[in-house]
């Protein structure tokens, strides 16, 4: 770890004795961005290699981003302490992979029986949860933004058929977050692995199963070799917020104007990735039944039921972590009923009206 | 009209008069931006506004944006000869509201029994929609992005319930649009009334029906003094997506990077708004049923069958237009079929399944 650190520090001051001279004399800051996603991956890695493109080209280079893959600076799940620490300016990732520090951390990517896209994307930016996010960001000197979603996650790929919770028992499943409190409530044993990392534990047999993310991300980690059942939908991931997590020391050494840029660039990014995410899932869908021989379940409703009893225990023993928490978790599980509401009278009974006319 | 244009020109140039030389000196670009909104109007015409500030400040002033609501300098509906002729730069409204210029337009805003906000976005940004409509935009020297969305809209408010489609003859009704043509073919009587009109026209009987948008929307219209009847969900705009359409000569004497603030802040503003609509709607019905005495109603399976009966023979005649035409609707029916089943087995399972189990 230390020997690392020297490592990257005196890379970072090689880069700093190439580039600072023309760059401070043209008014540039420098952003270096690591990211837990592997590199040129479709779905997550591509989107994040794009926004940090699109902060260089909206300001016109004045906020000159070099872009690290998972394992190319740091690794992965170091990414948080290495922006914290200052050594690098941002990371873009998922939150809930820092839970560990602080459970608050988790809803601000997805909780289970949570938020889908449209509603989390309520909830932070005219709900209040920008203002939750900022006060827990602030306790370990960042500053965050949405930066991407992945929607409604699917349940996740199995060997066996799950017909009651009864079949998750003894399963060693990857799934982070507090989805995977619930798989561990309901007697399985979830890990936390990076993307990268998946495919090799699966086939290998050190893990039972795993979920990912859904169709067009899945598609390209090759899941369909090693587990061939699919299930739909995913109750611990329904609408999965990125994060791009920025040392905010460094953020109020900005411009008001280049601020102003990075958020834009956020939100537009946070909603490029949802509708990439959604143009391709269900064209990828189909790949995966038709050229890899996945089978399709659903999760039936005693299995939904107990994923939501447990879920109720795991939410509740996030809460009682700290009054920081307390406050986080119960504003969106106010939001959530709130929201959700509005959610069943609107989009949920429109396609549900619409798919039927059209199918009969 | 004459004069009109004439008065608005005299002020152009008394404005460039005043304005141009400091303009020039700092290479700043005017932006006259005019909107089909009412000023300060709730969920379209203050996003509409925050867009227009948000271009002016990202572009560091560079881009000098002047806002216009409905009717201040050309009524809401002459929004796009002015920005097409060149006399404005840039219109914030709703593309349907061209329907009668090419029926290529609807597409882009709404049409009956099509997307949703996730669904049209995954369209307009990677499923080839962004393309379809600049090649509808260049035959009228326009250059358009998508710069919002309200969602699945309600049904709209009527004076008596809507048990079968016959109840549906002889009223008239407010509806712009595709959805418009389909009360036609059901035996209403449909007109195109900007939001700024609409309240008179229903107080005083001039219509017997309307719809705006949605619980938030509406509620500030105070439609709910003369029809008390609230219909959900509404077949007519499942994902209204607005639009800014810019003069494309203009557009085209902007530097590479203002072009790209600006469809960041377009994009941006896309999702805040229906972030802002999400955000409102649950808290502002709940006001309008217990504070205002409005009764819900869903539309039962009849109505929806015969409202989608006549919304297909009202897209195959928009479709049957022109080659352009054409092409717009068959790849709007092609995608809403292959997202639609993606939405249907995620955001609506899921929160069908997650809804049930919180509710229990």
């Amino acid at each position: 770890m230390e020997r690392r650190k020297f490592l990257t520090g005196a890379a970072l001051a090689g880069a700093a004795t190439t580039l600072s001279a023309p760059a401070l004399a043209q008014g540039k800051k420098e952003m270096v961005i690591v990211s837990t996603w592997p590199r040129d991956f479709p779905g997550l890695g591509l989107p994040a290699q794009r926004l940090s493109a699109r902060i260089t080209e909206l300001t016109d280079g004045r906020v000159d981003v070099q872009y690290f893959a998972a394992g190319e600076r740091v690794g992965a799940f170091d990414s948080f302490d290495e922006v914290a620490s200052g050594n690098a300016q941002a990371y873009i990732g998922a939150d809930y992979y820092w839970k560990g520090k602080h459970p608050g951390w988790a809803p601000f990517t997805a909780i289970p029986f949570g938020m889908t896209y449209t509603e989390i994307d309520a909830w932070i930016k005219y709900g209040g949860g920008q203002e939750l996010w900022d006060e827990l960001a602030d306790e370990f000197g960042l500053k965050n933004f949405a930066a991407g979603n992945t929607g409604v996650q699917m349940g996740g790929w199995f060997n066996k058929e799950i017909e009651s919770a009864d079949d998750l028992k003894g399963l060693k499943i990857r799934m982070p977050g507090l989805g995977g409190d619930v798989m561990a409530k309901l007697g399985a044993s979830p890990v936390s692995l990076p993307g990268g990392q998946i495919y090799e534990n699966l086939v290998s047999g050190a893990i039972d199963a795993t979920e990912w993310v859904g169709p067009y991300n899945d598609y390209f980690l090759k899941l369909y070799e090693a587990a061939k059942y699919y299930y739909w939908p995913g109750m611990h991931e329904p609408g999965a917020q990125l994060a791009m997590g920025m040392n905010k020391s460094w953020w109020g050494t900005l411009s008001k104007n280049d601020q102003n840029i990075i958020e834009a660039a956020c939100n537009e990014e946070n909603s490029r990735t949802m509708a990439e995410t959604n143009a391709n899932n269900g064209a990828y869908l189909n790949r995966l039944i038709n050229d890899h021989g996945v089978q399709l379940r659903e999760f039936n409703d005693d299995v939904y039921e107990a994923f939501g009893e447990a879920s109720a225990e795991v939410i509740e023993e996030a809460r009682d972590h700290s009054p920081l928490s307390k406050k986080i978790y119960d504003a969106v599980l106010e939001k959530r009923a709130e929201l959700g509401a509005w959610t069943e009278l609107s989009d949920t009974a429109y396609v549900q009206k619409r798919n039927t006319v059209l199918n009969r």
